[in-house]
């Protein structure tokens, strides 16, 4: 299973007045991780959205555990992996390590969209190829 | 029970390549959602800050279902309530409704947090004050 | 000559550690109140965009001077006007009012840019339609 | 005098409807190489804010050049330096390149500020200490 590993240094601009990440971006975080994963698998991501002809891998339902805060100038560690497919979606876990402590954890469900052929604002659910589950699944 | 309904306009900058909302934007939507419902319950967030010496009501855990995206130049209105009261802790919940129709809706579970005395960079929950709960719950 | 006015709530996910607008939002408020000018003008954007076959407005130079900072909770106005048009570009004027003093004034330098012909990722330059420049002009 | 280079992978959270990169987002991009400028020059940012009791550097002018626009997945590099010290201001240069070429240029005019004493909502100037200028100034 390809699982990448990111580091992301905390910048000032991710910071609130509390002084910690303001949460919004830690979702911007993992959208980064998720295309990082991707990238990994073989998969990058402007390239893969003309060859598949898919529009991209929107969010569809996300969960995520905030254990511990973080701070401007930090640098943590994403873990990231794709644990569950479906025919048209699949799901990626995050793990947002500080000091190999899990400080955030979530779970994003995409599905793998196109424009529709009548419809080119409306985005569709389409079935994932299994040459791209394949470089997830890989034995490398 | 206070319930707050905002009309946000997706403006060019929270959308993607896509064409539709960058979904962490949301939850800045959420965010700005929850401060706009505690003004309306009579607690103006720079002011509660100061007046029950919190440092903030961080997000500890979050779940999102998006039904259908939104674009560029949409009105969409978010109506959102506290519907789980804890110790500490509440769940904000927020509708965002396009056209009548829900496109997402959100749970935030949030802590009531005060600097620690000794380590002010330390974030610790705090019993919420009854009279804070009282100005969501009353029959106004 | 159109003016248009807007009021802005400075929010909490804009300000940083030091409490006040981190300034890149101060850019995201500027392009919004340039679309709500442009609105105003009777060119709404998502329908300009496609009613004259451009792909956007991008700004190609910017000044702004930040004169008083401004913290969360603050309402200020931005008060946006377009003061010069060359013959595919304009600029744009904001002037961010708190209690009636400047607070931070900025010009962005706008290009009309459609795709071009023979590569769609490309963007070019094209002549504003006397029509465009005349909604902004006009006696009323 | 030291010059910082890093390299920046457009994201697609950082890119708008039209497929590039939303022009605020270049300021968030260039406030992270000014803060990278300064950790090179041996003052990590977290760390000078205490030691010297400041609140930070913010903006207080700006001026950016954008040449040619940037898409998601492209690797830039800005290239950061310190090309003019006052006495409680300095102005950064950042030239971000992307292919050797120039894409976009911009001066931050920032001040070195404290929090007033009578009112720590009030932030003002206060003398850059010529050991900081040094560092940046040094033969090394």
């Amino acid at each position: 299973m390809v699982i990448n590993s990111r580091t992301i240094r905390i910048e000032w601009g991710d910071c609130d007045p509390a002084g910690i990440v303001y949460f919004p971006r830690y979702f911007q975080y993992f959208d980064m991780c998720t295309n990082a994963l991707f990238e990994r698998a073989g998969l990058f991501k402007p390239v893969m959205l003309k060859s598949y002809a898919i529009a991209g891998i929107p969010v569809v339902d996300i969960k995520a555990n905030f254990v511990t805060s973080s701070r401007f100038g930090e640098d943590v560690t994403v873990e990231s992996s794709i644990v569950k497919w479906g025919n048209s979606s699949f799901v990626v876990q995050h793990r947002l390590m500080k000091d190999a402590t899990l400080a955030v954890e979530c779970f994003e469900t995409r599905v793998w969209v196109a424009r529709a052929k009548d419809d080119p604002e409306k985005l569709e659910g389409r079935p994932i190829p299994s040459e791209v589950r394949d470089k997830f699944e890989g034995s490398g």
